[in-house]
């Protein structure tokens, strides 16, 4: 699978999985919804609710900018149709305030509308993509 | 959530996504099958196509032990209905001759009848749970 097509594939689906690395070393994973913009990757934190799983991905974030998320397709019927796309890069955590965090919002609620209802209002995490990748079983 | 509804939803799911972390420092998902056995949890490697990919999670185990899986479910019509567990823990690289190994590859292959095709015959992943976490979104 070329680079285009696994941007493409990532940027259009609903869910994708980031992984970051904490201060001990000790690698953590969490789903995101997420949106796409050029090659920037934005994901949003609620701030009202501050359960410590959402805020360890922005302290993993600060302490080690590098890295990964993934986006994949599994069907337990079918293995010849697997596929995976991965984005590599470098995440910045965005306070609620800058101006690229409201546009982030803004490009997120147009894809969720379940953000209508409740707009994210905590910080936004940017992550500038190095590299795009895939595989596919077929 | 309690730890034992934790380890049971995700004993009970069909794929996880496994973070490790490279040498580098950079974090690395993939998304795996796997069998639970008391807190132990197995994954397999095929042997014969030696993708990068697919051997880069031994090598990130190989220098960096501590590992986090993640098992989720994702509804993008209810959001309400989110929740997600997760396995901590340190991961060991079985070789395909280790007698665990073989005990290993028995419990995937009666749990995933696709491997009763093709059993596999590299190395297996085994992750010892140091602690069972979730969280539910109602």
């Amino acid at each position: 699978m070329d680079d285009e097509e696994a941007r493409r594939r990532f940027a259009a689906a609903r869910l994708a999985h980031l992984a970051t690395v904490g201060k001990s070393g000790a690698p953590h994973v969490v789903p995101i919804v997420f949106v796409v913009v050029a090659d920037t990757i934005y994901s949003a934190v609620d701030a009202k609710p501050k359960r410590s799983n959402r805020l360890r991905r922005l302290e993993n974030v600060r302490s080690h900018p590098a890295v990964s998320l993934l986006v994949d397709h599994y069907d337990d019927t079918d293995w010849s149709a697997l596929w995976w796309v991965r984005a590599d890069g470098t995440g910045r955590v965005l306070e609620a305030d800058d101006p690229e965090s409201a546009r982030a919002v803004d490009a997120l609620t147009e894809r969720y509308s379940q953000y209508l209802d409740q707009r994210p209002d905590g910080p936004v995490l940017a992550i500038d993509v190095a590299r795009w990748s895939g595989w596919s079983s077929s």
